[in-house]
């Protein structure tokens, strides 16, 4: 099956961040690439890809950066598919940077950005992007919301069991 | 031709800044409905809005609010379609109250989120989702894109001509 | 007794922080129940259970959660109790994500916000309002405070003793 | 019938935002009192103010200020009454100088801190607070909250009727 | 003479800010061009404008944008030339988008940010750069100090003759 | 009368803000200067001025500048009087950056930082400096104090026989 | 000798950050005391401390604290003694709140502040402020500048010696 | 060679932060020298460097510095050459004070201002000011920059082989 989502990221060092994007499209079906890609260390490449993407058959790009974080809009600036952001907290600054430069994308070129840090639901707005037209992804998205909904439920179920001073939180992941 | 965007807003002085989501949306020929819905005021309709969305034939769903916007968020609780928030600054705070109440939904619901005020790049972000799947709201991106850059084009040459002093800003719109 | 205030929140990896709400309601002897809710992960029973706490006999709701924090605004806006919303620091943005998307509340539906993982101090602030028609639960403030005080005064005699080089920090707990 | 809310603030500057408050509380029906007292112009009557409010009957207190906004910590650590804090926007930070120097209370002392200028929702949570005894009160909230959604639906309505272009905000006040 | 200074920006509505970038290189003699150019609204112009910058002679580009402002790293990423970048305060959050999204450049690229809309500065800092080499250059800049610290040695004898009751800012020019 | 107190400022047009502490220093009898300095405009004369304080018997110099506020801090560093910084709100980050400019020197050189355009307080702040051994001055504290605290009991007055509807702030100078 | 300078504090957590002032006042050889003292837990103690302040021959007072700092200005309200506030970054916010909370005091009552967590600084200060009128503290002062430049110098000087790569920072106390 | 680059720091302990500037000159064949010096502690050193610093053949000066950083700005007031500031996290606040008090320089006296903890970056955007006249420091910026291209294709590369399970970040040095 043809890649749907590409992830790119500006540093190998957001990999252990991004990589939550990847899991989520693992969980909902959707082939995936993943690039380390960068608009200021390999432009050339990046407008390339970007300029590329849609002929390639790409319906969505998620691209993570931290600091003065460019990726997503320089590729935006390049293709007609949806962008999601993913600003991370990798700077000094620890993410209000990342997250500013990011989604104040100027009028005319939008991104879709995220929370910082919030490589998993970019993941999930890729599959609600492509569920648009495809009931079968949709479908997932509504498995995975009654999924999540039903794991609080039983959380919430032992934490009423086991009372709130020996209650251990994570121990059903989520 | 059935609705494919709705424009939500939680209080009806968003709308002239809103408006400009709807002007996008006309721009690419998306049939849209508007709406005065409230997370906070009107909370049972507003859920039954995003129950029942997808069941519509809606596509996309654009919610601008200000301050503490919870809007997108529980909008997008709700639904499986993808949510875009519009943060707004319309409180004295000024608009990064609300884009941190968007744009940093937990691990799960997603919303996309775009600029402070940037209601018109939300109704092309609309227009970028609904085109992964229909070619000719694609090429509408990809006509528009290029009439903006055309626009920049025309702005540069006469700022070419009539040198700095003498050019005025703002002369032809994009 | 019937429970009087309802602790909710939003993930069960804030039951460390929150679970000094409990705390401080036992120590003003105030029956109690504590609920892992959702604004965007359990929406219908969040909504349920707000629709319902008035009913319950429920007097005070304290509502904690981190981020796009929703649930406090999303509970006060279908119950006439008072909501007490305790912001999280949860997020890599630290704190002031959830504080503005808590206190910035629209017109027409207040939460109480108290300071970023102010847990103990919400239970403080629910007995506070139910003291102020329950004699015996201001009672139990008053001493509170004199207790407070007390304890203040035995630090800083102790420090007036060991001097400033040999006091240990935090010996007496308050 | 005696007074059941004061609201207080730092200056008579802060009154034309602050007499919202008193509006509220007409709203609701209750007796009020408005006092301009001082953390630290008018220091002593501020003590005397907050230590005999239990005393004369208060139930709830609600102190508005800016800057460095100590007024309603100064009070809450005088009284068993709940104290509802409302930060003002009128110092050069703009409001988030006030935040901060209300809601962060320390352990031990809260206060109920609403949306900078909020001072009408300061007004309805003081009516919630004290709606949780009194049945009466409670209804009014009630009804408000009915009111309000109503607001909200004639506004939609006008809406969908006049379409956007021609809609014209606050026609209607809520 | 040939073009030495090359002043960008993202858009016409940015040129009274930016204007002053080119009142400042006309002071020092130093001969520029002005163009309308964006990262985003006309990448593949922008990019051919970094890749020949330095082949055609200039030696310092400034460019100015507002909101997540990528004019300057994008140009960055492909010149060897130093690139001085001026963030506009033009957005709603008002500047401080712009400046985290010029100065947190990752490793590898930087840009010289100069002061939310800085722009007059921004040709100073061109000059300085060129002085490096260019004894005129240089002593112009060294002249301009002079007239600077003159200027306000006058204004200051002014206040002293006049009284500050009876001074007017801004009487002289600096 | 020999001058105690100079009032130094970064630029002419900081002067309508900063007149406040000339007008709070002849409120309490201080004999003062005024001088537009500049750390970084007329960085000689600035040194000069400060290695010449304490000798010229000033005994407390206060300093106002805007965006990064370096006057106070750079005078600090060449003389041991006490030195109070007020940090203007004149850039278009608007005063954030003026505060952190100021308040945050390093150990070994401290600035006593008032409010952001609390120029009034930084007189009143010299003035307390002063009365440490001058009990003229410190009664002069003392009696501002009763004033300060009159003037709000009678405003409080006309509010309580106005009532709040009628009643107009400001009508009372402080 | 009798006490000249009183260092408070609003918590004993306080102390490992606040005995830096203790340090500086010894280093200075002024007579100190320290006493835990709060505005919100022990508002009578601490307001009796404040009253008598300048009746027992203090000259001048330091005051630390975190979150919704209200120690240094209600101190302040009640003594014409100058105050020294110290924000301390104890909070989750991290200092920012302590800081607006302690600087943003409302025109009649100004505290002198230090940097987040600046102890040290505030007892020079402190000396600086006593030396305005005592000779023998000012010489100290300046010695103190002189021996804090002379370890500069040191450092320096071995920095050249051992090369950056072999440099050990902190060897040298300064 | 003589020494073309000066880097200076506020303190000591700035040097693991800074000696990245130190590593890029080297990269790029600069002879650089390297001070500790200090606005406040050692003011009158540090005018010295800054106005000797031209007529020593100095081409450019990076100065970094924390908190309330006024190192950069100073040197910049006395010289004509371009100053490079590094903003340094070191204090509480974590870097933005730094920044702010760095980049928000007045009118007429510019540092080039990087990102914060920037100090590798500072060195290469002293190489491109030096590589505007000399042709053979532009051609090693123009290696760099591919050499960085080249390391982030050979990352990828090993992405793609590896497959994102498996990759460890950080195995090739950039």
């Amino acid at each position: 099956m043809s890649v749907k989502v590409s992830v790119v990221m500006g540093s190998d060092s957001d990999l252990p961040v991004m990589s939550a994007s990847l899991k989520a499209l693992e969980r909902f079906g959707l082939p995936f690439e993943v690039q380390i890609l960068s608009a200021h260390r390999l432009p050339e490449e990046t407008a390339d890809f970007a300029r590329n993407a849609a002929g390639r058959g790409l319906q969505v790009i998620i691209a993570g950066a931290g600091g003065a974080a460019h990726l997503a809009g320089i590729i935006a600036a390049l293709t007609p598919l949806p962008v999601i952001a993913v600003p991370l907290s990798s700077s000094p600054i620890g993410g209000t940077d990342a997250l500013y430069a990011m989604v104040q994308m100027p009028r005319g070129i939008p991104v879709a950005t995220v929370a910082v840090d919030g490589a998993y639901n970019a993941g999930i707005l890729a599959a609600q992007i492509i569920g648009v037209h495809e009931p079968a992804v949709r479908e997932k998205i509504i498995s995975f919301k009654k999924e999540l909904a039903e794991k609080v439920r039983e959380k919430n179920e032992r934490l009423q069991k086991t009372g709130y001073r020996d209650y251990k939180p994570g121990e059903i992941e989520v």
